[in-house]
């Protein structure tokens, strides 16, 4: 028997799986909390940080392998010689920067803020966003079309133009800059490789266009001009690419083989079809978490209207992977527990032993679709497609005396099933056709009112991904291609998949009455996504108006 | 020394007070609860109510009566022969049917739904209000301009027509239709007479016009064509009206003089500028409460889009009352409390021995106008003006997943503001210019942080009228005009106001850098309120799904 390891890194901790390759069981796994989590107020030295701001430490990635690889070992109690190849799949955009010594620049630089990770939801690169649009747009560059015609403040270019607008000794000190799947890559195997599908979602980067020109660069700060060539070396590989061998004093450190193969790396989301087992064009999966990413697979390119890229080989190999976002999913309903539930629902949940959201789904599941007479637009955290637009808020409509806080709950929910629905209608009007709708993540997993409100919003049958831990699975999948068919794994992500990817799944049937009732609340949830999104800015006009009145 | 009783009949209790005609000094008061309360799902009996129904027991009102007056003599140790008068208010429109014997009908069939008290907030009889709007407006009756276009199921026509078209043997069993003030006048003095302010507000009725006539009533329903003659008898007379002396069994069992006069009815809102010595044009009176009732004197008779109506001699003698309303004031803070506070916080606030409304705007304090980027419509019991549509309803914009309780709490306190800011306009606009700004009730006496946000919105001086009986004085007052200066009193309402009307108020003035933040959010409030108000009919849409999906 053999075996690959998958770890996945997520925003708080890294998970780890060992897998069987025969047929994909997932042996063992463990998990290692980040110990600084997310840095938003300040630096482990005391440095205040500006709003907006989230960032990471890399040692706390480190110590995800060194935690989690040996102890997935000992639990399934493996011979390292039959573990044949490592996958790596990480949030993103998550990058750092290294120094001269190829080192993390914040192990050199500890009280310095922009020498440590930008974690993916650090958004205090809106300006240089900003500039980046107006600039590309003014010029006429071609790559906003693959990403729904703007660049978020999320991603790569945003965060080193940050670094050089705010600190330019900082910036000439990067000697690379780089997506922490790749780095992760890089500290396994020695090898500084660039993943496709990070470079193409996050680093306006494409197989037949490359990089954004040096002109554009230097449009944006003259100083910026050589940003791709100083900053972004690395050889950019396909997904499933087998980058090397593990480094010796790594393999030993981490109890491994030195034969184990290191594959490229790959995103968290992106690589989600993968351990699904999801191939064909026209199925869409849907990752539902604090926040939702979509992808689908399409043979053809299409410019789809809001979305966040496209790019080919971004998910599978081979074909096109399309991705569109809800911003703000389970956020909500986070949200609507820590700030509005009453006390006697937590009493009355603790007495019967039933998480929270059990309860609420209980009391609003007793109430029929319609019947409270709400309807929220799901933008508590701004909106990503289809409107691409940060500075949007939420809004709840409806409230009467009688809305209790279980009403709420459940508008939100549905807002959260538009909002799918509004993006699934639009890659059916673009040429990308979306035939079968697959949920994964824990909300998928955990929760069926939620994921039957889903089903009757859509009207479509949602099949539920199973596996606790899909993202590492499918890491794990690409480990097994990195080691190839001589070395006992698969020649190929397809055959791959074919042997190890989880099929098994739950299944939630519309229900037709209720779907009725739906298209009349989305009817209205349209209008009102049309006026607050495109026609009356008031939304961020009351962004600009709290930022200027901020204590 | 003289004294005068002054009776205040509120939604849920009855409160007396004895007044010293001198000076208008309270003397003692006294509160008698409701035993029945609202009966909005079953009777006594059992028998169960349909929705939206809110019943009363008049029989809670005859121990207003014999419980508190004796309590304020006792309390004041008055001589009985120096109460010279006794006045009444009461909410309103809150009317009842008297049977053939003089008593309420519902003593003899208590199990008869409509043989009850139906409270102002009655909201069963919309499709008769319906009816009444539709068939008024096919017919170009000239009443409809008296209030705003459009008279509300709250009245008494609609509650009347409510019993012939659901109950027509209960309808011809009535021998008189009654608001209940007149009622509780009737019951002290044996005078059967109806008050020109409930009259001209609450039943289609001015000194001009009369009421409605048979033709239209037989438009209605031809079995109605003869309601004004057969249920609506009782002479009409103007506020301040001395109707009679007491009813001598009546002096008995209270322990009062068989002397003492009985003014005519008065409502409660419509009285309260008498309390408060407001008798100029200009000065606008709101009594901020539950919902809020918005006054003020005019000389001439002007047409003001969306007011309640506007009634000669209704709030003052002599003179036009305006009134226009706020459905949904106190109303909205009362929800929040009771459906989305956060049990720290009320463990914060119990541990702190502060409410949790002063919690709440301490927390809400700390921030400055605007901060929270919210803006709220507030509608939660639907709009009376301007829009006077009840099945609007609230809502809530600009939620982040910062947004917390106490930000909803505020952005709420601000929509009040904003509301009340645009029918000050509606009457600056139509000839009813507003130059003073009262507030009246128990949110204006106790609450400075809502003041302070009211002073800041309207950009105006907002004088705090200080009396917490403001009612039941202005209806001691009235007591001392029944009796006129012969009898100890006085012989006109202005000259009554004079001496007993309660004059010193706090004021607070607005701050002009708030103001000018106000005016920003007020043009956002103004937007959201035309469109949903007028142009995007998705709150009608949804009220109207909910009532099909009602489980």
């Amino acid at each position: 028997m053999k075996y690959s390891i998958g770890i996945d890194y997520g925003s708080l901790s890294g998970r780890c799986v060992l897998t069987r390759l025969s047929d994909g069981m997932i042996m063992a796994s463990a998990v290692s909390v980040y110990k600084h989590a997310v840095m938003s107020d300040r630096l482990p030295s005391g440095t205040k940080l500006d709003q907006d701001w989230a960032l990471q430490h890399p040692q706390d990635y480190l110590d995800v392998l060194s935690e989690t690889i040996p102890a997935v070992i000992r639990e399934a109690g493996t011979d390292p010689e039959d573990i044949v190849g490592i996958g790596i799949d990480f949030t993103s955009c998550t990058v750092l920067p290294l120094g001269k010594d190829g080192q993390p620049l914040c192990f050199a630089e500890p009280d310095n803020p922009h020498a440590y990770v930008k974690l993916w939801k650090h958004h205090a690169a809106q300006e240089e966003a900003d500039l980046i649009n107006s600039i590309a747009e003014k010029r006429g560059e071609t790559f906003l079309k693959r990403y729904g015609g703007r660049i978020s403040s999320e991603w790569l270019f945003p965060k080193l133009l940050q670094i050089l607008r705010e600190d330019e000794g900082t910036y000439s000190r990067i000697d690379c800059f780089i997506e922490a799947c790749d780095w992760i890559v890089y500290v396994l195997s020695g090898s500084l490789t660039r993943n496709e599908s990070a470079t193409g979602y996050k680093a306006i980067w494409s197989r037949k266009d490359g990089f954004p020109s040096e002109d554009f660069l230097a449009a944006l700060d003259e100083r910026f001009r050589y940003a791709v060539r100083d900053k972004m070396k690395g050889r950019i590989v396909p997904i499933g690419t087998c980058v090397g061998r593990i480094l010796p004093e790594m393999a030993d450190k981490l109890g491994l083989s030195r034969n184990t193969a290191i594959c490229s790396g790959h995103l968290d989301a992106a690589c989600s079809l993968i351990g699904a087992g999801i191939k064909e064009p026209g199925n869409m999966l849907a990752v539902v978490g604090t926040s939702t990413c979509h992808m689908i697979i399409g043979r053809n390119e299409h410019e789809v209207p809001g979305m966040c890229g496209y790019v080919y080989g971004g998910m599978n190999p081979d074909a096109y992977g399309y991705e569109a976002g809800q911003s703000c999913v389970g956020d909500h309903f986070q949200w609507l527990e820590e700030n509005c539930i009453p006390g006697e629902y937590f009493r009355e949940a603790s007495a019967r032993d039933i998480s929270i959201f059990q309860l609420l789904a209980e009391k609003a599941g007793a109430k029929k679709p319609g019947e409270s007479g709400l309807v929220a637009l799901d933008w508590w955290n701004g909106n990503r497609s289809i409107l691409v637009d940060g500075q949007l808020s939420g809004m709840l409509l409806g409230c009467t005396l009688q809305t209790k806080v279980e009403d709420i709950y459940r508008a939100l929910v549905e807002a959260t099933a538009f909002g799918t629905r509004i993006i699934i209608d639009t890659f059916n009007a673009n040429g990308v056709p979306v035939n079968a709708f697959y949920c994964s993540g824990g909300i998928a997993r955990k929760d069926p009112f939620v994921m039957q409100i889903y089903a009757d919003v859509l009207g479509m049958d949602v099949h539920v991904v199973e596996a606790k831990e899909n993202a590492a699975l499918s890491a794990s999948i690409l480990g097994a291609v990195a080691a190839g068919k001589a070395g006992g794994g698969y020649d190929d992500v397809y055959s791959a998949m074919e042997n190890m990817a989880h099929r098994s799944r739950g299944v939630y049937a519309p229900n037709d009455r209720n779907h009725r009732v739906y298209d009349e609340l989305y009817e209205e949830y349209k209008t009102l996504y049309d006026y607050f999104g495109r026609q009356n800015h008031a939304m961020r006009r009351l962004k600009h108006i709290a930022e200027q009145n901020r204590s």
